[in-house]
């Protein structure tokens, strides 16, 4: 007698490298990040305990700060798909483009989720290891790579500080009217600011 | 034999309004707040509590919000202060006063108080309802007097999601070289964009 769950695993067993290699990496990212820390953690040990290829990592994940990011963080989209998003398009339009893009990835996956990332990494040094590594190696370094500007770091923090705080105060602490205020209203609002860190006088 | 601590003791006894009342009235509040949540707390059962006159939280703390601040979320200065400080003086370098002002006082207190208050706020409902009417109440609502702009209550959420990122930066991830820049850096980089959301046009 045959199962349903055993036919599915069967057909399931035909594709190595489709989604059941992402979960398995996933699940595995998960342990080993938790148990080695993020510095500890090595590709190699995570695609080990998963029984896949470690080259499956950079297919799926673009490397070890991409796995950490949907595994541990559970980013609501790819940092690398976001950085090459934005970084497309007039360098003159970024500020408005990032918060628009910003705002409907995390209006549409719910403010929970912008929480227990901002819990996270309240509490666990490894979360803020890996944030600092995905917002610095995955997006601004493509973003930087299109301004061109001088002081290119403290730009980048800058634009962090206020995307995160715009995310603290839409999704955590939601103080009205800023947590309702539809995107448009947003972008008019916010998009200078941002463009200004990139591309204007900071002083 | 009369020890040293029993001298204090008596000295202490002879100033009822002193630093003691102020001490319990912040203990009681911390068991009160728990066991009541944010919105039941009054301010009449944690003086009760603390066996003192409810004219003495506003003495010492200007109402509930403000022994909220100090008691659970144990902010490093009295809000009303610090809207005092904020709203006197030229209203053009607003922006600039409160980027100073919040790094000085953050500063001192050290990174590690910041997080907790992120934590906190992060995790418990009480700290974001505590947070929001120390915020609108005490600080907002004396700096929007000397403003006068429209949107007053929007400009005022996009002032806290600056500082509050701002924060999150500085003492939470600590990303460089935000965490670590002079605050006359901060001042230059920021509080323009304090003093935009404050007075400027934003949409």
């Amino acid at each position: 007698m045959t199962t349903s769950a055993e036919q599915e695993g069967k057909r399931r067993g035909r594709r190595p490298a489709g989604a059941d290699t992402k979960n398995a990496l996933i699940e595995a990212a998960r342990a080993v990040f938790i148990e080695q820390g993020y510095e500890g953690a090595t590709v190699r040990a995570i695609a080990k305990r998963a029984g896949v290829d470690p080259a499956m990592v950079n297919h799926w994940f673009g490397g070890k700060e991409g796995l950490f990011g949907q595994s541990v963080l559970q980013l609501p989209v790819d940092p690398t798909v976001f950085a090459n998003e934005i970084s497309e398009g007039d360098v003159n339009t970024l500020g408005e483009r990032i918060v628009r893009r910003f705002l409907t990835i995390w209006d549409s996956s719910g403010g929970g989720q912008f929480s227990a990332l901002v819990r996270s990494v309240a509490s666990h040094e490894m979360a803020v290891h890996g944030l600092r590594d995905i917002f610095l190696k995955q997006i601004f370094m493509r973003v930087a790579a299109r301004t061109g500007s001088d002081n290119g770091m403290f730009r980048a923090t800058l634009v962090a500080s206020q995307l995160i705080g715009m995310g603290m105060v839409r999704y955590v602490t939601k103080f009205e009217p800023l947590a309702s205020n539809d995107i448009d209203t947003m972008v008019a609002a916010v998009g200078p600011t941002i463009q200004r860190y990139f591309t204007g006088d900071i002083g």
